[in-house]
């Protein structure tokens, strides 16, 4: 493995990390604790602005790992699925335009009111299918996120990283996988599934699971806070010839986005060098 | 697909589903609704005395589903997992004397301050083997039940039904599998998971999945409150040879468990015959 404690070349923030800060507070942030990568969601450089947000971060010097995110191809009609198809064309122009390395991919659950998973799951396969030809224009790869199974119902209903596997082998060039420690840490097939992600890992999450865990969504933790072992997994994902940065991204109603950035950015670096 | 509408000969209550209620209180509410099977957990058996249980439950011409629940194999130290075997061999004597049908198995998460995932599963296959012999000897089928991947750090680190196949088949005889419609319903391997127990499904529980959860444990809906199609997940199980029972098993502590039991008892009889 990579000696990550020698520097902090190989962390990215990711930006919802630390939520109340604006792009351009996030920049300088970066700047102040020494980090040379990072990954925006999407609200963020919209509000700053997309040209202006692509000329700060060019200007920055920042690596831009990945531009969170696009998906949610699920709706309950063609309209809606159209709509979100449109957004995600969207999306991939905005992650061109600030010369992110992926757009991530959460694909959405069932749409409301639907108990068909298996339809779902086609509506997902149907829209990536769909916005493909325009990422592959533009040069951006699409991370297909497997998310936790706890989201199937309300956020992202590919919930293995087999399925993203099976999905890039279905929907070829241009299509890879985000493989979140979060998300996956708790699955047996999971040796052989990064194997099988060899080639396609666009990126590479980590934050930790708390125990006992209060929220499904906004209750995640601090590396080194939890029960996964996240060498072990960093281990499969550099065996699978990863050799990208390992951005930290943590939703943390309770905790994290309570406390100043400041303070988490320097806690992710410590931890970032210690347990990750 | 049987026609469960027609009667409720089909439907066991899970005594989980009416926390409040003694056993006595249990066969007492069966009757009063003409259930004709149930499946009790230890804790209530325990308290009414095992052999008086055993005697009631008779007496009360129910069917016994299953016993729930023995496992939790997974320990900090030996003496902890030499603990976790004699009580689960007690548990067998428990299921043998009131007559359970099987003794379903939540095999336990990590152990305290442990990140090993796959000593985990070691220490889960090996409780089992250790056992087996003892539930061989007393006819009780063991029930390995997958439970969602929500729960493997604290509860269950068997999490897929793929998982509970290769169990069983490393086993042998005298295992199988309980599956439980809240667990499994986002996999999208179910279907040939499902195929593949044929032979050695012991148990079919159900409620829903809420949305929003608000619990990674006590928030369980009752059938048709939430977006699991379980129509679908019943063709699945009877079409791999299932002909057992359907355990209504709800764990809902803010709404079901707040409820008159003999209300929700009513409900549950509604349900089964409308939409599982």
């Amino acid at each position: 493995m990579r000696d990550f404690s020698s520097d902090r070349q190989w962390l990215a923030l990711n930006t919802v990390t630390v939520k109340s800060w604006s792009l351009e507070q996030a920049i300088d942030g970066c700047a102040r604790a020494g980090i040379t990568a990072i990954a925006p969601w999407r609200d963020i450089v919209q509000r700053c602005g997309v040209e202006r947000a692509a000329k700060l971060l060019r200007a920055s010097g920042l690596t831009i790992t990945c531009l969170c995110r696009g998906g949610m191809f699920t709706a309950a009609d063609e309209p809606g699925r159209r709509a979100a198809i449109d957004d995600n064309r969207r999306a991939i122009d905005e992650a061109a335009a600030i010369g992110a390395g992926s757009l991530i991919l959460v694909v959405g659950g069932l749409p409301p009111g639907s108990k068909d998973l298996v339809g779902a799951h086609r509506q997902v396969r149907d829209g990536i299918a769909a916005v493909l030809p325009h990422a592959r224009a533009a040069a951006v790869p699409l991370a297909i996120e497997p998310l936790h199974p706890m989201t199937a119902a309300d956020r992202a209903c590919v919930n293995t990283l087999a399925h993203a596997n099976d999905l890039c082998e279905e929907l070829g060039e241009g299509v890879g996988v985000a493989i979140d420690a979060y998300h996956v840490w708790w699955d047996p097939d999971l040796p052989r599934q990064v194997a099988r992600s060899a080639g396609r890992i666009l990126s590479y999450h980590v934050c930790d699971w708390l125990v006992p865990t209060r929220d499904l969504v906004f209750d995640r933790g601090m590396p080194g806070d939890g029960i996964i072992d996240l060498p072990r997994l960093r281990g499969l994902v550099e065996d699978a010839g990863y050799a990208g940065h390992c951005d930290v991204e943590i939703l943390s109603a309770e905790n994290w986005w309570k406390r100043d950035p400041d303070e988490v950015v320097r806690i992710c670096i410590e931890r970032h060098q210690s347990v990750v």
